[in-house]
């Protein structure tokens, strides 16, 4: 397998972006990357598309056609591969795009995220999010996806003494970090006391634990390092993949404080890259809810299990820390259109380890992770990017 | 790249199936090929999952991950993809599992292909048709996709002097083959003045021009062509495969009286396979309504332009004929439940040139091919298998 490096970078905005559609914001991302890494449509191989559910939020399937025709993709007919794999979707997407061309199946490929949210109202909103839980045996039933985050945040406090006060640690620092970022959605700090007393949703989890409702599109270019050399002075190098499933059902996992995928995934993307936990500068993790960000860094070997809330709460993850997590402010904050979030993950951690995160930028990080989970666990994908 | 081999091969049957749910048709599919592979969930290494809409037919999206499960396959936490392109979902994750094998991605892959239709009413079955062509443009204005077909045929009739004989003859076809098939949804036969008579949908297509709303599952373990050689004295290999978008809105497309996808996916699969037209032996083409088979046959290069009718009339593409075509019954009479589709395709003509199509089996056929369309033409996937 041949090594792959990003050689463009783009988004949109992340917000209630009522003027914008699915296939205006899927274009948008994608010139943008495009112009970054200064190539036209014609140099352009194939597009894979990452997208949860825009048969719901809009009556659409078939949008990596579309969106390689709005493109212009179409004029040669490139091959367009739209990959669903819950809110996990666009890094997924990201993966087999990647894979394709470490294979050499395709040099220079495009993958978007994208998901066009706010069309429909907040109660369909939530009954989307949990079509990525269990349908049969959760969401039917009446559970949520907060709900079932509820309970593995209630695990974590019963099997770990993690408090209220620890996990309000990760909303405030998602939007701390946030308020350097002029594409989140929400740019406004918040405080420990604030999250605690925001509305309940699922106690413990009141609405600044929870991520919320976005519109918003990412995209990178892939080519190979050879090729990216000539291209660009500060190529990317997908350094290692990992994903890994489990059951989409909580019942059905063999622990509920923790996300055995994330685990699994992130062994598999180590073992690739030659590297581990304690080389990774910098990480965009999913923090869907404030449980999730704790998880994720004890799931990923940041901290040994049920030291993720102490670790928080000191500062360990913040943007002076020793790992900042969530510089572009994470899911929470950046804002969470489910399709884009992988690739965002992505085109934050590229900009930081370019140097271009401009007033968010921390020093010379040379290692940076993405974790992207799907459902409540059911698909975790995670990479390792690394400068060159 | 290696090559890669379809080592088992497994369907449900297709139809109204009141008793299966999504989970339990891929599961039967799956579990079909597993048994017909010789092989058992621990020597699999990657499931694909095409599937068109199961977000709006059953609010269930990372089906995947759920199939994966049920298959018990995140005992290994193994790699679960889904794929979407409309009604050319299965073909494409067939595609895409085909070049994961032969890029060296995974060894042994299992790709299934579902879809549970008959779980809501017939105007909701056909708004979702309709999320396959572009909503914004064509749906939302009351097209349906019988209608857009419609009016391919009537450019048809109008450019090439095509009889409305002529089109009913390609379901006449499909259901003379599907008494054949115990798994068909449809074993009757039908005359070409039933079909001619029977009721209006979107003139001049008729109910008997349309194939129908089924449920159904298909499924093919891949392998590479080495290893295949150990597990079976019959290994079908995956000689070429192509693939092509253009717009998914009709008003966009260069012509109407063909399928300009087709044409350029038939056309790559035949380069990589280093076989042409003439060599096809038997194939299964997308025929969701009556014209698409006779545009199939054209795009493909089975006979000149404009011709696809007469030879239809004249039998040449029957069970007895030069290329017998949709010996399964197609989607007209075997059934169209849509992420199904383009690996029940495969199911078939790997069957046939195995020698194994019982009642139906025509010959020794060496070479065969199956296309399957997206929408009216937004995707097409054309592949060519061949007896090693």
């Amino acid at each position: 397998m041949r090594k792959v490096a990003v050689v463009g970078i783009g988004m949109t905005p992340f917000g209630e972006l009522w003027d914008m559609s699915l296939r205006s914001l899927g274009i948008e991302a994608g010139l943008n990357a495009m112009v970054d890494a200064g190539l036209s449509s014609d140099e352009i191989d194939a597009l894979y598309v990452g997208n949860m559910s825009s048969g719901r939020f809009l009556g659409q399937e078939h949008i990596a056609a579309m969106i390689s025709d709005q493109a212009g993709f179409t004029r040669r007919n490139l091959p367009a591969i739209r990959v669903e794999a819950g809110e996990a979707s666009g890094a997924l997407a990201f993966r087999e795009a990647f894979l394709s061309v470490a294979a050499e199946i395709h040099d220079v490929v495009i993958v978007g995220g994208a998901e066009k949210m706010t069309d429909v109202s907040d109660a369909m909103a939530q009954e989307i999010f949990a079509a990525s839980v269990d349908q049969e045996w959760e969401s039917f039933f009446g559970a949520t996806v907060p709900s079932l985050y509820a309970m593995m945040a209630r695990r974590h406090m019963l099997e770990y003494g993690t408090t209220r006060e620890q996990m309000a640690e990760v909303p405030v620092n998602g939007h701390r970090n946030a308020a350097k970022n002029p594409n989140a959605h929400f740019r406004n700090q918040i405080t420990v006391d604030a999250v605690i007393g925001s509305g309940p949703v699922a106690t413990p989890l009141g609405v600044l634990d929870c991520a919320p409702v976005s519109d918003g599109a990412s995209a990178v270019v892939l080519a190979p390092l050879e090729i990216a050399k000539r291209m660009t002075d500060r190529p990317v190098m997908i350094a290692g993949s990992g994903t890994a499933t489990d059951s989409i059902s909580l019942h059905h996992r063999k622990t509920l404080s923790g996300i055995p995928a994330t685990t699994i995934a992130s062994r598999l993307a180590y073992k690739r890259s030659g590297l581990s936990a304690k080389h990774i500068d910098i990480a965009e993790v999913h923090d869907n809810y404030s449980i999730s960000g704790i998880m994720a860094v004890e799931d990923l070997g940041f901290v040994p299990r049920g030291q993720g809330g102490p670790a928080f709460q000191e500062g360990r993850f913040s943007a002076d820390g020793e790992i900042p997590i969530n510089l572009s402010g994470g899911l929470k904050a950046q804002g969470q259109p489910l399709g884009a979030i992988g690739i965002a993950q992505v085109v934050e951690v590229v900009r930081q380890l370019r140097g271009e995160g401009g007033e968010r930028q921390v020093g010379n990080p040379e290692v940076g992770l993405t974790q992207c989970v799907g459902g409540t666990g059911g698909t975790c994908v995670v990479h390792v990017l690394k400068v060159v």
